[in-house]
């Protein structure tokens, strides 16, 4: 018992000595709602939290150092249940809830993201190179939601189409395609939400660091047990409405370049499942294919694949950077062009894909 | 006592009495997120909740009849609140949020829609003409996302443009424009989202009533102190980035009937007081109004306005509907032409206002 004693005293000691280190330059979330003041980030990438609920008998928050169960929130006075992080956040977007008194709830100081099958609170720690998806002073393409006719599941299914600036403008111009999925639990809304998708292409095209391209993100079928849900999984419903349904939609309402050397896929997560099948199913549909954090080809799958130009993989560093790593050289051994990219300090997160994104769009359609 | 024991019994017996007609035909509410069963809705419309708090105290909903302070929830034995609204809600669309423990928090089986200045919880109750705005198998619009440059407010400011079915293959027809404004606590998002104006015009053009246009939405600026707030609200603000900015950029990067006889401006609630304003300091630039539970005109208000084509005030049967009939009367009897609509059994709530768009736009643009 002293030994515990002793312990305890110690890491007492190292928590409220690391508490000291805490900067008090803490702000408001750039994700948080119209007003809000909480949550609270500061230059460190500790999160402050401070929620209303004077009656509740605990409040807890799911972001969190790794593995330590999210943050408990106290009780003040007013009834105003407050905490912050242990430690700082790796930089970059992250979903999170509360619990409330056992219920699932989000905070009612930020702005909600659709993934883990939910709307969820999502919040912003500020990243050393996060003037890349900024919000700048420069001309801006649209992102336009469209309603495709699918026989196939017997509705009319949501996309959205990223166009460049200039495509209303400059009326005789054509463009390449991105066909870009989101991951497990998230739905057509991710990449342009969480993933800024549109501000990346506005300031890439900006710099003139690429040849204006079109994006379009649909919904993935990756969240219902109709579809065979995670574990049984059938690509063919998707599929089907991608390759049969969307692309001839979006070939004849967009000016599009409609060939395979001016068409890509790539997906995050589930999305590069989705896109590694899709692309072995379909070999001369796409030439440029994009794997991130979603898994690796080899030179086996691809040999049937004559005509592909590039196949990109990328993961974060906190996630599995060595397969990738190796699956590219792989490929390149066997003669094909593979490039792959690490982002540095982040995991199986939208910071990953933000970057990776922003490495890959220049790649694309040269 | 005696007297209040009696009452009291009879208050129980009425209620019980209430109770037995509520139909047991509780469906999901179309809103509700993917595969959420909660809230639920009755063909009469009643609607039944159930949130999963355990350890809470009290959990209540502020949707219920009107002016009796929502709907209070019981907790049964596995944790779950559940109760259903004292008696049918209004058909159409409805904000809401809980109260847990005494803190606001958002139904988490219901997507969210911005109003009241945050993302409530929204339900629909079906209405019996809910025909006009259902997603239908027809050739549908887009909703385009823009970002236009502001030098009065120097940032990029977010608009919605709905453009017509045909607007992308059809490339040499031009269109005239509605600028459409949401109410107060709303946004951008609102006509789409809550209003389903894209519905609405997709099914209107498919049937043939209206000739296609364009539908342009952005922020009122009707929400923050800095703007005047509600109660000092100045609306020279958006009046400078509607008019120098937003018009000139939709006028540019659209294919718009770019004359004054091609452009309308209405809006809701205070939507409606900021048409007002603009087309009373402006009267060279609009031809048509419409003020949705928004005001009125005096023919005084429009004796400069010569060249205007048509006004259109409408109201919710339980508003406020006798004035919006006198200010129409008084406008036809100084040789105006006006137009009165009175949306029967709702109220301030956005049924009122799609049924007033649905009403509105085949009248304008002739």
């Amino acid at each position: 018992m002293k030994k515990l004693a002793v312990l305890f005293l110690c890491l007492n000691f190292l928590w409220s000595f690391g508490q000291e280190d805490i900067k008090q330059d803490f702000k408001p979330s750039t994700l948080n709602q119209p007003g809000q003041e909480y949550p609270m980030v500061n230059s460190q990438g500790y999160v402050r939290f401070k929620i209303k609920a004077p009656a509740a008998d605990s409040v807890s928050v799911s972001l969190g150092l790794g593995g330590r169960g999210g943050t408990k929130l106290t009780k003040n006075e007013e009834g105003f249940w407050t905490g912050t992080t242990e430690g700082p956040m790796d930089e970059g977007f992250h979903y999170y809830h509360l619990t409330v008194d056992g219920g699932t709830f989000n905070d009612p100081g930020a702005k909600n993201y659709y993934g883990s099958v939910r709307w969820e609170s999502g919040i912003e720690i500020p990243a050393h190179d996060e003037e890349f998806y900024a919000l700048k002073n420069v001309p801006h393409g649209t992102v336009q939601q469209i309603l495709f006719p699918s026989p196939s599941t017997d509705t009319s299914r949501r996309a959205f189409v990223y166009t460049p600036p200039g495509y209303h403008t400059d009326t005789d111009k054509e463009y390449p395609v991105l066909y870009l999925q989101h991951g497990w639990g998230e739905d057509e809304t991710a990449w342009m939400n969480q993933g800024k998708a549109n501000l990346i292409m506005d300031n890439l095209i900006a710099e003139g660091k690429i040849e204006p391209f079109i994006i379009v993100n649909t919904y993935g079928m990756t969240n219902e047990i109709k579809w065979g849900g995670i574990r049984d999984f059938d690509i063919k419903h998707f599929q089907t409405v991608l390759t049969e349904e969307l692309i001839p939609y979006v070939d004849s309402h967009f000016r599009t370049l409609d060939n395979p050397e001016n068409r890509a896929m790539a997906g995050l997560s589930m999305g590069g499942m989705e896109t590694r099948m899709i692309t072995m199913n379909k070999p001369d549909l796409f030439q440029y294919y994009g794997l991130l954090s979603g898994g690796t080809y080899s030179p086996e799958d691809l040999k049937a694949h004559d005509d592909l130009k590039l196949v990109f993989l990328s993961a974060g560093s906190k996630e599995n950077p060595e397969r990738v790593k190796q699956a590219t050289k792989a490929l390149n051994d066997a003669g094909i062009k593979a490039i792959s990219y690490v982002s540095e300090g982040t995991a199986h997160e939208f910071l990953t894909w933000r970057r990776s994104l922003y490495q890959m769009a220049p790649l694309l359609f040269n």
